[in-house]
């Protein structure tokens, strides 16, 4: 297996993009190439995720982007795994590189929503659960989430302000993320004071639907022997999956597809939680970050949400999670989100994160969940 | 690289389902496990494609099927890539696999369409077009390949009968295919008589909308040290792409992207036409076989018509040509496509083919399109 490499990295800032998600992944794929100091010629596959492509009447969207890029012959398809589709892109892209077959890969995911209305913007979402089971019964994801933050309030000691803690810490993140969706702090008292979506969950537990792109490009070490940025030496690219179907599952106190995708990254790595600086967690509700570090194995089960409280998982913290805001207030557009997490890391690694810089920057790891966890990639970066 | 084998493969009867996509998908998996001789623990990846799955309130369908499988741990993710999604899903098991990363792994590819009605079925068809260019301008799936049908017909002598010979020939094969939409013969002149959908092409130039699900097995070959079935050794796995716009391209005699995949898959193969005994091409419009059989080099340009309709290509003739009726009599599920090509290799290779055997059966190719061309697969597979 070759040592493989993300030698760039770039997005657009979440929220509003006037430009379809083809024009944006064109663009931002083009800024991710042009980082790395490559051109689209050196590129030998791309993977793009556009889960809710059908929205804009496009599918098969790799050729047109390909064809923007100038690179028409390379060939490409379009990967879907939910919220977790780019980090599934970039787990093909790693086996394709590492594996020898090509020397470079371009992952890009672009989600654009904003020209639905709330309701439709909330159909597509939900068309990631089980149809039968839950969509059709009406349970979209704010529900899902709800019910699994209320049977983790049922088995632990938690408070609202656990979960503000979360929420307050995202938005002054984010407040200093030129990429990032919300780009303003809020004060607890605000998160308190915030109307239930979904109870238990608060408006500002929930991430906001958002447009956007983020695109990555992965190449092995050998192909670049002079690479223009610090590259991130990718040290695992592990997916797991489980029961879709909440109420199939033995327990509603994590996802289990976490825990056997973070066992299969440490053990590729050869590494454990205590070697992590840095972590790019899915939050896409603050029950799923308190969720994700406790499945992760960074703290034991209960523990997640005092630790947030008490200041741990701050960008100057012990642990720092979701330098860039997260999922909740940089933004989640579905197939945009795995590769932005890797765009996170990347800026942090090249003294691109100003103002948000996080203290070490030795490793990372980045954590992408589909849906409410059928779907889990866990990928951990190094510093060369 | 590890030496990869198709180990298994499964097709239900193409036409019409009464199940949903993904319960299909969960049967006929299994059913190719089964031929494979082994377990659904033994899978370590599920490639799943099934590109209307919005018609059916579902995506993320990965996790729904490996949890009827029993393995709901297993990592999935979904492929599109318009018609040749789920050959582009082997392509990526086939690296998965060769490269080590994984012992086996499933490709499946399921679509229902009867569901919906023709305007509904066309216009999801249509969206792998490119949308401002032709799609929302009329440009579906019979304008465009009528347009490669007239271009070919100014330049080439040709006759109705040449095309004619390719529809009879995909009957006559499919009448003896127990998976096939169309389980009967045609005569030339049925065929000559059928009105025209979109000039110059006729209805028996085009392939059916069809419901169906394929499966297939990959796995290294030292994790299968005692095979249950005579495997494909998957000899080349090519991809390649083409500007999406036909009025962007330098001519429209062929797809450039067959043309790149072909060169692509011989070289990697290490073989040339001459060494291949049958093949399985995109015939989607009859046009599409004769484009296919020059561009992948088996015939000079203008002389695939002629070949055909001298019997060249019948399951006997020197070069059998879609002995399992090809998608224009087998049927055409978009997402199964791919897929359902390598289970007629499979059956072939396995004297499951009863009725429609092919006289050599040492290396077979197979050729699967997306689009008008903007993707495109060659796969080749040859004997232990």
């Amino acid at each position: 297996m070759r040592e493989t490499w993300v030698v760039g990295a770039a997005s657009n800032r979440f929220g509003k993009m006037a430009e379809s998600a083809r024009e944006s992944a064109t663009r931002v794929a083009m800024a991710a190439i042009d980082r790395a100091g490559l051109e689209p010629k050196d590129i030998g596959y791309t993977y793009v995720s556009n889960a809710f492509g059908i929205s804009e009447h496009q599918a098969h969207v790799g050729p047109l982007i390909n064809g923007g890029l100038g690179i028409p012959d390379v060939p490409s398809c379009t990967i879907e795994s939910a919220c977790s589709s780019s980090s599934a892109g970039l787990h093909e892209a790693f086996a394709q590189v590492a594996g020898g077959f090509i020397d470079a890969a371009l992952v890009v995911g672009a989600e654009k929503l904003s020209h639905l209305d709330t309701l439709a913007a909330t159909s597509y979402f939900a068309i990631a659960a089980d149809y039968p089971f839950e969509t059709r019964n009406g349970a979209t994801f704010p529900g899902l989430y709800a019910t699994l933050a209320s049977a983790y309030q049922s088995a632990f000691r938690t408070t609202p302000e656990m979960f503000g803690a979360i929420a307050v810490k995202a938005h002054a993140n984010a407040a200093r993320n030129p990429h990032a969706h919300f780009q303003k702090e809020i004060s607890m008292a605000t998160y308190l004071a915030s109307p239930v979506i979904a109870s238990p969950l608060r408006l500002y537990d929930c991430c906001p639907f958002s447009d956007g792109t983020a695109a990555i490009v992965v190449a092995a070490k050998e192909a670049v022997p002079r690479p223009a940025t610090e590259p991130l030496v990718i040290r695992a690219s592990a997916r797991s999956g489980s029961i879709t179907e909440m109420q199939d599952r033995p327990d509603l106190l994590g996802l289990p597809a976490t825990r056997t995708a973070a066992a299969k990254a440490f053990r590729q790595a050869h590494l454990t939680p205590k070697d992590i600086d840095f972590l790019e967690v899915h939050d896409c509700f603050t029950i799923a970050e308190v969720m994700a570090l406790e499945d992760l194995g960074f703290f034991p089960k209960g523990t997640a949400g005092p630790a947030a409280q008490d200041g741990v998982t701050t960008r100057d913290g012990r642990l720092p999670v979701n330098p860039s805001g997260g999922l909740k207030a940089k933004g989640h557009p579905v197939s945009a989100t795995g590769a932005s997490q890797v765009v996170e890391v990347f800026e942090q690694f090249n003294g691109l994160a100003a103002g948000r810089e996080v203290p070490n920057t030795g490793t990372a790891l980045t954590h992408n969940v589909g849906a409410t966890g059928g779907s889990c990639s866990v990928h951990i970066f190094s510093r060369r």
